[in-house]
């Protein structure tokens, strides 16, 4: 069977050599690191959970390519059904880590280059779509994670990649041989790319005849020859290496961004999807966009309802739980993470078929979930914060507590209800400030709003997809105005 | 066929001899009455669609009773896809009207008591549900429209029925007879009660063992002896009533509200659904308002839509569509209606079916739903009295457009872009005054905020269905908390 | 003393024979028609109250042209308490008449013209400065209410006033005369142009070289020949027209607006404060528009005050005014409405003296100040309705309650908390729909959002007065940043 | 002159030889500590302005008890005057430091507390006020920056003091003795309590009869006897003791809190202010809050102004600053900006005298004013983070930058338009960050909800001081209601 467990995926990480860079220096052991680690035990959850009975219908499926159980992160939705499917496991993996699990951006890269690829080929009698199923059936067989890689750092964002200063600025082509292809530039912003075994990359906006070069997408082995990676810092980055776990929050799981650096990297043609077509750019960054707005109406609302459950817990410890502007602000955190649940169902709930015949969830709908995450995890972290009260901020460090000096007086002093540990309110303010300006919030809120694309790129979706000629016919019939009678002859 | 036409609905209703009072005065041709015919031609929409091929599938299926084909408007739910084509044809239907189109309340009546009726005889031996089946056989075969009556008056709201100084403020069982009950009260806010056959009456909150008389659902002609019906005045409504047609804004369609009163009113027991089962008026509340709960994300919508395309219009004939502000406004517009859409459509698609076999929607999900139709459509018409400008509210009468002094002038200086009739700027500002302060605006924010119950009631439900235990567990799992370790030996 | 009385004010209005259109006919009695006369009523509030001890601090002053005591509407702010004042006057008179009072416009208009033209003779050395003082000594000493009419009709928003394909979109100079200038157009949206004794016109946007026609400010006396009214429609206009005054919510007052056609009017050189200095014209707008914006943080704020009194009020009534769901929305509208009065009062307290002596606002916070104002009143409607019930939109007409058939009925079951009168029930419910949805939401709404500009004019100031480039200094200074160290040479 | 420069401050503060604990272990020169040193120095800026002649109006005023030049820190407000300029200090002061500067808690207790003792003296005979003058006159000469204390640990928040299992949770007399008083407890929250000379520790709540031990008030120095600080802990706090500056965003400022322990501490009855008489608890409270409340209208607009500075360069560095939603989300920062302002400059021009002759803010607007700070900042914050993209958080180590394997190719690919440096850059999104999620958050935000009071604090007060009574008869006038016919006999 297909499926890894959790210390397979372990064992098979550390086979992969990249090369990461942290804090200036290279780093030996990367799987092992105690600042990377805890997002390498967020992944590894998506391994843990495929192996228990309650979260099989989730997190396996059977894959659509060779019938065989298969982890569902690697796996073409054959549904809305299936669609739904992958908001579920997306969520009950963010209650699992309160984080960033960081495996979707290539399940999401799938999907994506999947269906394009195959109207690539019906249409310009490529063999793109053969190539990219071989691919992934390799992926499904070894249980693969994979970067999904889109974000170039695009410079002056008012200029086309050709037209930058440094051509480099976006990933392309700068040199195609018989045997594939070499490409240059870099990836920023990539979540997980650590934690992977292979890089899918794609291009990251709608390109142009004169950007024909930056249209290419292939797929890597992450240690591939002329890659380089460089750690991005978190809020709080380095309590993760203190030797006390509380103070970091989040003791276990955490999340990571890199920089991947392409330096003149060869790749093979059979792992080459896109060279050159690039009026299919769009429509690959689309669909990826619209698969990763998809994937926010889970993964977000799962660390959601952690948060909530901090708050809630927090509340008691502090003898407010049925003080009614309390439950009230409690009620606002649900309807406002239940409303981005909402957005993430239905959006799968209408997905449809695409020609080849992996289903794409409705584009304007994911869209509009997306949109909403870029607003509601704030105002739910807000939230947390006032119910936490000012202690959120002003705690003192878990070895105060342990000092004989003064760890009885914030003991005694810092207890809330008196049936309930010191520790574990402090426990909860920990996560609680995790979740809301440390590491936690890089994913719960800022990923949350330029993940797969920043609040802007949403709203021009949703003005290109709303129809509003059709919308201004509906306002003309009903106040009787014919079409031909609002122009003056 | 028991399909019945926008002429054959008319028809039917002229001959229930309904007692309607209206300015202090009995109505006596209420269909043909000019201020009310708008609302019952709303409600005919519901008709002419049926027999529209390119909606017969959203606005027709095939009874799960009877196996003939039906109005959906009678339809129990036999699955999720049932549930989510409810929200399509609703979205339909607001966009063809622009406006409420009444018929829903006894639709969502229908499932509501199917499904509890079932539960009563299962547990208490009794008959009701086969009653209620014999009477829905009845209702599909004769395309009827029904008020689904829920809202008592409620007198002193912190004191249950028996407890107010007048023990009528909600509807109850003054005698039992061996025919049939005696009933008496009101029911107030009854949307559409005049367009319809019949009136599905159900309790309207939670009783208790005190309360057992005031435990009571039955169906009964709308024209039942001791009925009397009371027209409820909505902003503008005298306008319906001049000659022309262009300042009510929307010519054609319009909604109603009435108050019905109950003056000892006999039903026979073929007709009665609940009779002092207390136990059960709360999963009958519950049930009822969760679909109507899910009903406005399908309504509304569509109503959003027309008020969209108005703006959109509006902004073009003032030569400001193009204009970022205006433009980002009406995405704003488009977002807050498409979240409502979702909601909608996730509520329905993850809904199950009840032990009668009917499906009931999501209930975390279809308050959700409502909770934001409690705010978006005040934002989006907010929007579009910020698009529409001061002349919405400043715009002289169609007459003075119609004088010979005035009128040139007014054609004259309120024109907009060259190109375009100033009287199509007219029709398409009062359209967007109806639906932000009018009659429209009665069924597009007032209706969005208390019907179907105002946005506390929400709010309870989503405390109680939220499950705040588990993630409190989900919190301390991440935190490293073990149950035990929380309290203090 | 030149201080009117409330009869003083209508007798002399009578005198005024102004040529008004309503429902395609010209209205021979305007201070007594019925749809009219409660516009005047509110205006007529500011005279009332001027003879009233209480309030003879706030709606009195000694003018700064003659010594003597002068109703403050027609005062030049000698003081930041001058505009302090000005904005507790307004609220008093919000408080007082639950409506707009139509007469800040010309307040307003009066201390923008002043300032500008003493700058314009200063520069150009002409003598605008002296004329306008010399009529508003006539406006003082007469105490008249003047409509500052500033709004042009604009067609094409995106054009000039010369590029229009209709020259006459904006006010122009048709010819000037040696006795004086003949001036062609329009003013719309003309708030309580009807109640006024004179005009004092103005031109509405920043005017260029090739638009110097219309750079015109006069003022003419409401009855010159050539000037027609055609009254603007408002939300449930003719309800007041109707026989019993329950239905209107607001009996008493209300607002008016008109348009106001210009057809070859004259005017004498005496009264011309502008005459194609168009380079003065940006700064007249922007000091208009910055006292009106002011304005709304009084007048808006005291409306504001009714429709809380009016909430909790209904909240009682009902049982419910202890609620805490209830309660805490009271205080969200009391929160909003301070918010808006702290924004009128600080722009006014940071007044400083502009050359002509005159204190002018603080723009920036004026502009702040009317930009909540644009938002805020919609909240506090939205919390008005969902304190009301639906109730608001369902309720009987008052001949209803008068009925001998139906009214005992509607006595019984609309009664909320036994104690109180359903009358006065009924009374409120009819004032917060008033304000919510009817002619007082015309004013408190629709009015907020766009009279003294829309939304985006007040975004266009904060842009420009916000110096960018000074806090972007301070954000270097604390990163360590040299102005010269961020470009690279 | 009693005005101490920086370097005074520095050198004094060296002979207050406080017990500090830090990471379980006790800190042996505070002043110098780097990870303590930047919230000193921010503190030091009140001193090194106050030498500055551009800012000496704001900075420095003249002791109404000395008739000295003294640090406007140590004034009491002679005027409404006085408290604008306060607000206006404040605004400097956050702009400088782009954090909290500390001395605000003193300042505002010095007003609290005199106008209270003044009063008690009054009604009590006793003589508190003199002992607070003459105290107040050593602060003055001495230029001491004084902790203003007040908030208590407080356990189970539904519970009195006296009625908490522990006692202690409130700081309170343990004993009263011939020459004073001995206390016991601690002050949580402590803001800028490292870098003071004295505490004035005063109640946190209204008190009641039997809580009259926790009635108390008093002064006292930093490093008295049995007095320990438990140093808070901050997002990101270690940070600070790295090497390279650039990623700690704000390199010079920072905040700083601390729990104070009052082990059983001798306070001279010279130095005390409040000694049982629990009735005055709750003025105390309500003004040192009031004043409080009105600091965050100039303070945090100071931080905002850094943070849309830092915006509109990210922005520029970017190429977006001309683009539409760009532009549109900086002014909706200013708006928000200007809103709190205006609140601060409201609530402080509405100042009236207390009977002591100290100027009292208005109570009202100055809680309206931070109930807004507990809003806006966060989403100023999310705004601030919309505009810098998703680098915010992504960003590698400054270390990585100055790399020779992997600094060229940051260099390289991080750089934004052309001409600009990366690292600029990178040190306006470090800045950005600190200010979002950060230390700089910890002030910003968090402490912009609960400093002063947590927001539901300030809704208390709403409700409290709303008039709400005032407001129904404003309804009922214009509803034409009698106060008689409310209620039926």
């Amino acid at each position: 069977m297909p499926l890894k467990t959790r210390e397979e995926y372990l064992e098979s990480l550390r086979g992969v050599k990249k090369r990461v860079f942290l804090f200036g220096e290279e780093v030996t052991d990367y799987v092992d690191h105690p600042l990377i680690r805890p997002s390498i035990n967020a992944c590894a959850m998506t391994y843990e959970l495929s192996y228990k009975p309650e979260h099989e219908d989730l997190l396996t499926t059977f894959s659509s390519l060779t019938g065989k159980k298969i982890n569902r992160f690697t796996h073409l939705h054959q549904s809305a059904e299936d669609l739904v499917k992958k908001v579920k496991m997306q969520r009950l993996l963010g209650q699992k880590t309160g984080c960033c699990f960081q495996r979707c951006v290539g399940f999401d890269g799938f999907n994506a280059v999947d269906s394009v690829t195959y109207e690539m080929d019906q249409e310009l009698k490529t063999d793109y779509h053969q190539r990219f199923r071989e691919y992934l059936k390799y992926v499904q067989e070894n249980d693969l994670v994979v970067d999904g890689a889109m974000t170039d750092p695009k410079g002056n964002r008012r200029l086309n990649p050709s037209e930058q200063a440094d051509p480099d600025l976006f990933v392309r082509i700068v040199e195609k041989r018989p045997d594939g292809i070499m490409v240059r530039g870099a990836k920023v912003h990539q979540t997980g790319a650590i934690n992977s075994h292979e890089i899918l990359v794609m291009p990251t906006v709608t390109l142009r005849d004169t950007d024909r070069d930056y249209a290419v997408s292939f797929a890597i082995p992450a240690d591939a020859t002329g890659i380089l990676y460089v750690y991005g810092r978190q809020s709080c980055d380095t309590r993760k290496m203190e030797e006390t776990l509380i103070d970091v929050g989040n003791p276990n799981f955490g999340g990571q961004e890199a920089v991947i650096l392409f330096n003149d990297v060869f790749v093979p043609w059979e792992r080459v999807f896109m060279c050159g077509e690039y009026r299919f750019s769009g429509s690959l960054v689309e669909r990826f966009a619209g698969y990763h707005r998809q994937s926010y109406g889970g993964c977000k609302v799962g660390v959601g309802d952690v948060l909530i459950g901090a708050a809630q817990a927090i509340a008691k410890y502090q003898g407010l739980e049925k003080v009614s502007h309390i439950r009230e602000k409690i009620i606002d955190m649900i309807h406002l993470n239940e409303t981005l649940y909402a957005c993430g169902v239905a959006c799968s709930a209408e997905g449809k078929p695409t020609p080849s015949g992996t289903y794409l969830i409705d584009l304007m709908l994911a869209n509009v979930c997306k949109l909403n995450v870029t607003r509601f995890p704030y105002e739910i972290a807000r939230l947390a914060q006032d119910i936490a009260g000012g202690l959120l901020v002003t705690l003192p460090s878990d070895e105060d507590f342990a000092s004989s000096e003064v760890g009885p007086y914030l003991n005694k002093y810092l207890k809330g209800v008196d049936v309930y540990r010191t520790s574990c309110r402090q426990r909860l303010l920990r996560l609680n400030e995790n979740l809301t300006m440390w590491a936690g919030a890089v994913a719960y809120l800022t990923e949350s709003m330029h993940g797969a694309g920043s609040p802007q790129a949403q709203r021009i979706m949703l003005g290109r997809l709303a129809n509003l000629d059709y919308k201004e016919r509906l306002a003309k019939e009903i106040a009787c105005i014919e079409d031909e009678e609002e122009k003056k002859v």
